[in-house]
């Protein structure tokens, strides 16, 4: 995967004027980029300093510290990468809400006084979303079989994402989030181990597991929890993504009902999305695999594809991507690196909109383009209009958590959609701006809010006594 | 479960001098204790005030409530179990170690920078000691088949219990700990349930679940696991009990090895207890169930009383508890309250050490004995000398998590025991001070460092690769 390099250097300098100006001239020199720079210790003789350093490429760094030990007044002490620094000791720990300082406090949170607590839950096991964790608590589940584009890596090299993602869920919405490694790849034991942990969870958020599995394993659930199942790389991409068109066909003035669209890719989120999009109003939509256009004259063997086959491409189109992308308004690519060139896009009907969300490579560079194209979006963060699920889920568990959600339909999930769009106001709206960024503050509670409300619309959210437990006049 | 009435009552009185202090004469009058006092609003025609009362009888606190509607200048707002309180919206949450404040937080701790993470754990999966949560996370686990001593309340219920328990984990010993109440109930369900989530804890706490399915699930679980199994309910407790009869001895002025000690109890506790025991060099150990001294002339079915009939009782006697605990030096009870009675304790040899341990009421009240005992230790925390799993299971823990360990065994347990009883200095020891308060900042780091040294010498100790991760030079 393509990544600059963040590095700390903690070098020891001779106190003398002008010692740090010679190493940050040596940084420049070599292509760094300089961040923050700390005092770690300073003597009369010497100062201990710890310099963040940005590369683009790993060679350059090799050669700043070759130059730095050479140079007369500087010990090179070390070099870490930070991205191994910021993942020390882990990203998320438990903490209590409140403080137990004494046998009072002690009595009440734990025993004897919890007692009359799991008393009150035996009776009336709804009051957990009251007066336990779970109407604020989310378990983020993985096998680790698809582990961002890295593939197969098992549940404990899958542990640093998953602990991203509930530092993610904590700081966007405040959702609770517990990752939960499996260590059980078959379908069946991945939801076998997710019924038995599910009582005191709020929600479940699957997460890089592998397709077609994921299919199986998310409608199984679906159907036999009271709580929201909600596969991240399915619908969360496809809020974004669907959010990110909503406001894309106003930048280039087009109605989604009448636009021809074609996809590429139909794995997890190239199947959420298809889905999405026809729920959304889009007529015209024809989803490419490997082998070419998905169509009701070749049905493929996946049950998932053969769905999409049966209900997408209603001219019945047949031939390759590269065919069937003539005179088509919108491309959405979830499928793999280059797999288009300028011509491709040339063929397109005027103002092309171009998702080109392939990670870490799109499926065609947005400098290829920028002159041809009405509006590109790829799922980096170095171009404009990223599509992040990081849009997405906090919001959507917060608004599901909010109303203590039985599920995440496919009608929480659109109206997600049009609010993440909305966040954008028309007077803001730019080819360069069809989506907000993830920091901004207003993005989560907009999505929570559009979410709750569509739950309580289509009847899926749940009523919890209204009065306040341990009242007793 | 006896308990008093912790409760919080809002009143709104008429801002004129002597009003609250009428309010006061009345708790007082009505035997209430009174806590603290808050102000919660003031204008010049009235003050709300919340005041914090505690009862030991239900039936007080509906005359009080009486009274005061009663009383002019008086109005009741609200009355609320403080213990209700205390659990709103749950103990515990899930939080970053360091908030992610710009892109360059984000792409270190998410997407892109952590896939190198993920590719650093894939090929040295030892590591996720150092880049992940695992190295100071236990899960709590229990099928809530046997909650405090309410019975088999199922999962749901028993969850405040372990949120109590994280409190304490994260208080006492700052381990992350993890409730994760199970759905499943036969034996094979738990542990295939707790094998799939194993990857990503540095420990499993078993907890609540009834014997004797506990002893299968913790055998097997230990002999497929290689991180620390330990069911609370057992070693925990048998620690503290061991703990407190070291100290006790002392008081007396017997040896373990020539004590005779009879127990009452061969459930999860007792079991573990009378194992432990052995362990510590009690030679004449006579364990009694419901029917009485277990010996090897008369084998019970169950495996785990089968053992101890054949490990204990060396004379073979039989008869019931009140028969054989003639001559005893020792009792310990974890089993039924009042089962004995202060005759019985006359029958015991000189200075008797009564460790009456059933919860909330004890084989038999302290206050039946004290002119007679020579030490007395109860659960109960209105009692001196409490034996609280509290005092075990944060240290033990921080110990094993300390050095990685592979496993919790029976010789860092019996050090534990050492390592607590240690704590009481030979000149503050008493027969009401025999173990320490639950609150003495020393008592989770000496127990854990006890344990982490027990775990090197016997060799269960991790060895994790010693260098920074991401160290580049």
């Amino acid at each position: 995967m393509v990544m600059s390099l963040n590095i700390t250097v903690r070098l020891k300098l001779a106190n003398r004027p002008g010692a740090l100006a010679k190493v940050l001239n040596i940084i420049a020199q070599e292509g760094g980029s300089l961040g923050a720079i700390d005092l770690v210790t300073a003597t009369p003789a010497y100062v201990i300093r710890d310099l963040m350093i940005r590369f683009r490429e790993r060679e350059h760094l090799k050669e700043l510290v070759q130059t730095l030990q050479n140079t007369p007044e500087v010990q090179v002490i070390q070099v870490v990468d930070r991205v191994f620094t910021k993942h020390l000791g882990g990203k998320i720990e438990i903490t209590p809400k409140r403080p137990v300082e004494n046998w009072e406090d002690l009595s009440l949170v734990y025993t004897p006084g919890v007692a009359v607590i799991c008393e009150t839950l035996a009776q009336e096991p709804e009051l957990a979303y009251k007066l336990t964790s779970k109407g604020n608590t989310v378990a983020i589940v993985t096998d680790g079989s698809a582990v961002l584009g890295l593939g197969n890596l098992g549940p404990t090299a899958a542990q640093p994402v998953m602990e991203g993602k509930a530092v993610l869920f904590k700081q966007f919405a405040n959702v609770d989030a517990v990752p939960l490694c499996l260590d059980v790849h078959e379908p069946e034991q991945i939801i076998n181990a997710v019924l038995a942990l599910a009582p005191n969870f709020g929600g479940i958020n699957l997460e890089d597991i592998a397709a077609p599995k994921c299919f199986e394993i998310e409608e199984k659930l679906r159907s036999l929890l009271d709580i929201p199942v909600f596969h991240d790389d399915q619908h969360g991409t496809a809020i974004v993504t669907v959010a990110g068109l909503i406001n894309a066909l106003k930048v280039v003035g087009k109605e989604i009902s009448n636009i021809k669209l074609v996809m590429s890719g139909a794995g997890a989120a190239g199947v959420a999305i298809a889905k999405m999009l026809l729920h959304a109003g889009v007529r015209n939509l024809i989803v490419c695999d490997r082998k070419g256009a998905l169509s009701r004259h070749n049905l493929p063997p996946e049950p998932s594809k053969a769905w999409l086959a049966q209900h997408t491409n209603p001219e019945g189109r047949q031939g390759t991507l590269k065919e069937v992308i003539a005179g088509a308004d919108v491309f959405v690519g979830v499928s793999a690196p280059g797999l288009l060139n300028r011509e491709d896009i040339l063929k397109m009907a005027e103002k092309p909109i171009v998702f080109a969300l392939a990670n870490p490579e799109p499926e065609i560079q947005p400098e290829e383009i920028y002159d041809i194209a009405g509006v590109i979006a790829t799922g980096r963060s170095d171009y404009a209009n990223q599509i992040n699920n990081a849009l997405a889920f906090p919001g959507v568990f917060r608004g599901a958590l909010d109303c203590h959600a039985k599920t995440i339909n496919d009608e929480m999930c659109l109206a997600a959609a049009y609010a993440l769009a909305s966040i954008i106001k028309e007077q803001e709206l730019s080819a360069e701006n069809i989506i907000p960024s993830v920091f901004n503050d207003r993005v989560a509670p907009v999505v929570a809010k559009a979410v709750a409300r569509e739950a309580r619309r289509t009847g899926v959210a749940r009523r919890v006594s209204a009065g306040v437990p341990g009242e007793m006049i």
